[in-house]
């Protein structure tokens, strides 16, 4: 089985840019007729809030399976829905894999030892019941938060090299604070430094190619450019995960230093512009339905000019 | 409405404990009846599973309910069930509650922004639709990973004292290999002490009492005794969740140092000791059915003989 690293980079080349589409529902944001129709149908529940993001995040997929490699669900606002939201982020999952799209599950996942295994069988292996070994997830990727040191991290690399999955690994995030943790330093390396080179040496063991790219991802954000730079030299087998482009600040020059001279290395993710450009200044609504095409098209075409991915084309 | 501080308080105080049972389940840890009857009706499928659980975890709640005053659910098995697993815990909360029972949930949730938000919303806060406010998850606390810093934590902060509710920040994990982040040290101050200085702040402006404890709380392992003396004496206004108590090799007396004179300011945790008593070294079961009253009794009074929690009584 390919790795995640070879199944993404595949992916890359084959729809010829590296844009990741967010997908990060809002019920206040959704078209009004979505919500009018799921309210009554349901009232004013979480079902009403998951049957809305069903419907809405359907339509997204549908629209940018031909365009995109890879999407990236956002767990929390599915899980803001309850249970039902996450039936519904389930079912996305599996219309995401029909359409061809590979699945990163956003989730920030994080714990040590069993607990933290039991997180890799859900989102990124498998359970065994008697002689069934079932996928309850079957996510391509998972994001991983890494403040409980490699033993937080290790049982997510065993699911991966079993499965041909991978996690991206929170290295340094887009946020303006998030230095206060990331960036403190200690004998010569600070802390996103030493995550950075806890993800590369255990990426490094699992990557069969010596110039390819593992299946050990790392996130590190469009808004911290100089960091992007040094973290890409540092993590040379390392596919990046980068956030904070377009409505965080990030611009795709931002994201240049991410990627290799063939274009690959790195996926840029944007969700807001995407999702939401029927959104007019005003509070009216464009029309929607066709939207999700058009903006990814837009990000697609700032990368290409912008950055190397240019070069898959 | 009285904060999450307060009333983790005042449930220790009902209950004359700070023992905290973990509900942790395990598919191939439960009663070999429970397995039989979930696959006889539902097949080697999650819906199996969380089966299982619900069976295998009312039960718990059920003996454990006049002997504690709060219980912790490990999210990570639950989703391992899939979204079947988490209709399942979302019940199993409401049953806690209607127990008389404090939940926190352990998910180690962690984002920024309008993320976090929505985290913060699902677990320990409110979401609005339309007219309606629903709280979808409603639980009393959360675990919170920091790695992200003061932006990942404010949106839970901004909902807890809201709503009333709480949360739990990884401070000082009970892993062998936590302190290769957490124990880092810059300008005079390690990682983990950062995020307590971090949660003491943000909870000293929340607590009303000078000598009381506020809705932040903290997670500081058993393992590292030293460690938590230091910890305890930094956060005088933070409540301590414990972990590493019993199976993970922390004693009672390793757990001392967390308490106050009163014998507040802390919950210990056990899980495995107290979930799977009934599971004999040679692999034969015991009666299980009260197995977890007889185990909680003896973690209570193993607590009571060797921390200032025995003033409780």
């Amino acid at each position: 089985m390919n790795d995640f690293g070879q199944r993404l980079s595949d992916a890359i080349l084959a729809k010829k840019t590296p844009a990741m589409v967010g997908i990060d529902p809002r019920w206040e944001l959704l078209p009004e007729e979505l919500r009018r129709d799921a309210v009554a149908e349901h009232g004013e529940t979480t079902k009403a809030v998951a049957q809305g993001y069903q419907v809405f995040c359907q339509r997204v997929l549908d629209e940018v399976a031909d365009l995109v490699p890879v999407v990236k669900f956002q767990m929390a606002f599915f899980e803001a829905a309850g249970a039902e939201g996450l039936l519904v982020l389930s079912q996305l999952v599996d219309h995401a894999h029909d359409a061809g799209l590979l699945v990163v599950l956003d989730g920030k996942r994080n714990d040590i030892g069993s607990t933290a295994a039991a997180y890799a069988n859900a989102y990124v292996g498998s359970i065994g019941i008697g002689s069934t070994t079932l996928r309850p997830w079957n996510a391509d990727a998972l994001t991983v938060s890494p403040y409980l040191g490699t033993e937080g991290i290790n049982p997510f690399v065993e699911s991966c090299d079993k499965h041909g999955t991978g996690i991206f690994v929170l290295v340094r995030t887009s946020n303006p604070g998030a230095g206060a943790i990331q960036e403190l330093s200690a004998e010569g390396r600070s802390v996103c430094e030493r995550v950075a080179d806890l993800v590369e040496g255990a990426s490094a063991s699992l990557t069969s190619t010596p110039d390819g790219y593992g299946p050990l991802g790392a996130v590190v954000g469009a808004t911290v450019p100089e960091q992007l730079v040094a973290l890409r030299k540092r993590m040379p087998h390392v596919p990046l995960l980068i956030p904070g482009y377009g409505a965080q600040g990030g611009s795709a020059a931002d994201t240049s230093a991410g990627f290799d001279e063939r274009g690959l290395g790195a996926v840029v993710n944007s969700s807001r512009a995407i999702l939401f450009s029927y959104r007019l200044k005003d509070g009216a609504e464009a029309p929607w339905k066709d939207s999700f095409a058009t903006a990814a098209r837009r990000m697609i075409d700032d990368l290409a000019t912008h950055t190397p991915a240019g070069r898959l084309r």
